[in-house]
């Protein structure tokens, strides 16, 4: 049926990432300004880097670390000395202004580190940040391949915040089973819900599902409960969600919101999957405790998405970016290596 | 500390319902404006009165009831005929209209119908609907001194949506206990969520809490998980919310996303608390299966709090206007008789 697919003929992906045919820039897609306005930006500068991060004009951790080897290339390309260490210093700098933009997200420090290393051993940086990216869409689209042996025509998966193609390379983390699912003549069907503060899952995932012609339903965070009670009409199949940082204890560290819906699942039997790389796993940190928790400002919370006041004024806001999932909640983590309990980690 | 208090002194409370002086007219506070405008309408005719309550410019199921009184009152005083039976006619008309403005809320149907057997029985429809509001305050006074007895000084309270003055006639319902508290002095916090899709708790209860001199913190709907899992910083003494309609066997209907706070506060071993005047059971309503829930419009979810588009054109929306908590999951309910277990209600 045409209206369970939106209406919507699957569309072309857009692409998130790419360096400038002259490769003296990385030109992103401005993912705040979705799903209205399709706007590219051509990034030089370091300032510019760090701002497209921490603004979230790119977003999602696996994207983070391929512009940020992009944008690493970028901005060493443009230190014109000759004197190596005075050079070497600043690719430091450089990769330490990159990695603070964004505390949370594992993946945006090994890329830089990587860099950093192919650096200081005289590699080719444009081979490497390539390779960074090119490792990326293998990674996906085998995420994609192993999360898909868990649906069946007909499924109905819930998802969270956007772990899609534009947060990643191709397919995704989160959304890629869903996405190639689609693509092979899979019926999914979805339910995202908004994500707020940033409307991710409004904006980015709900977009990039339609266009892969999976039939999606746009719901609120406070909705999950709702639909999850609804065994007949609406029954989910699954949650599906991408992730920022395992611990090593299997403890899961994703977009605020994450954890709740972790709860949920467990509470209606819902199967609750996590989606990522293996560069994800963090066995520096033993358990969810020791992850940084970003917080960020009040006004994502006060100012509906930076438009207009929505509360009052001299509000206390707690606004963490990030929530953790204990390892207990996560029936399995899915990676390019396969399906895994959390405490296989 | 000052800053605890979010830098206010407190504030003499808003009135959100009363008779214009020459009692030919409700003058109602529009809601909808809150927080950033203060602004009073004058309603006169049933379509004024009918369209206040669909679009939320007065709201809370007790508010409405005391409102849909005063509109009854004034709409049959419109009507200028001698025939009774016309008149009857007339009457039940702007009952039925008035009761399907919400159908979920139990108190709206309660209201008229009371104004209808007053207007049957010969009463006068001036003192019934004074009458209404005047039971309503003292209500809201007496919930609110039985839930203080479930707080002490510290103490800290999550609520979702709004039930203060604003959605009742004085002190409120789910909010009344911190409000009376904080009168007497006592030092009490709150974590007050968003309540999307029309964002009553960001836009009203912070600013009843912070005006009453809580010390109020905003979140977004999905970071209440992270907020009890912080068992020390953070720590959450109990949930309190309002609500639509209790059923015979302790299901409670109450805005979407109650349902969901109620599985968290279970999971993390908050007390969950539900507050409402006894005209809120409904024992013709066996249980929570048998309450229609009320869908509104997927714009209230598309178009951010009505101003700008931010999801996909032609996306689906499920946007519930409330949801169902069991009975199991609700610790006790909080009348003006006093504090019930669900099963005994």
């Amino acid at each position: 049926m045409n209206t369970n697919k939106n209406n919507r003929i699957p569309q072309k992906p857009l692409i998130n990432i790419r360096l400038s045919d002259k490769k003296d820039a990385v030109i992103i897609l401005d993912q705040r300004l979705l799903p209205n306005t399709i706007k590219y930006l051509e990034l030089r500068t370091i300032d510019e880097m760090y701002d497209a991060i921490y603004t979230l004009k790119v977003r999602g951790a696996p994207a983070i670390g391929v512009f940020a080897a992009y944008a690493f290339y970028i901005c060493c390309q443009h230190i014109e000395v000759e004197d190596k260490k005075y050079k070497s210093d600043e690719c430091n700098q450089i990769a330490e202004k990159l990695k603070s933009a964004r505390p949370t997200a594992v993946n945006l420090a090994w890329a830089v580190d990587r860099m950093l290393a192919a650096h200081k051993s005289g590699k080719d940086l444009l081979c490497e940040c390539q390779a960074i990216h090119n490792e990326d869409i293998a990674m996906c689209k085998a995420i994609s391949e192993h999360g898909l042996t868990l649906l069946k025509d007909g499924d109905c998966v819930i998802t969270h915040c956007n772990a899609g193609a534009l947060a990643t390379s191709q397919y995704g983390t989160g959304l890629g089973a869903l996405i190639l699912g689609a693509e092979r003549g899979m019926k999914l069907r979805a339910y995202v819900d908004e994500t707020r503060p940033l409307l991710q899952g409004a904006r980015i995932t709900a977009l990039e599902l339609m266009n892969a012609g999976v039939d999606t339903t746009l719901i609120c965070d406070n909705m999950v409960s709702a639909v999850m009670q609804q065994k007949t009409l609406r029954q989910i199949s699954a949650a599906f969600v991408g992730c920022d940082r395992v611990a090593a204890n299997g403890d899961v560290a994703n977009k605020i919101g994450t954890s709740g819906l972790a709860v949920l699942a467990k509470h209606y039997g819902v199967p609750f999957y996590v989606f990522c790389p293996a560069s994800t796993f963090d066995k520096s940190c033993k358990t969810g405790a020791d992850i940084v928790i970003e917080e960020r400002n009040a006004t994502e919370i006060t100012e509906l998405y930076f438009k207009e006041r929505i509360a009052p004024k001299d509000i206390k806001c707690f606004n963490p970016s990030f929530d953790v999932t204990p390892a207990e909640l996560i029936t399995a983590i899915v990676t390019e290596k396969g399906i895994f309990a959390p405490n296989e980690v």
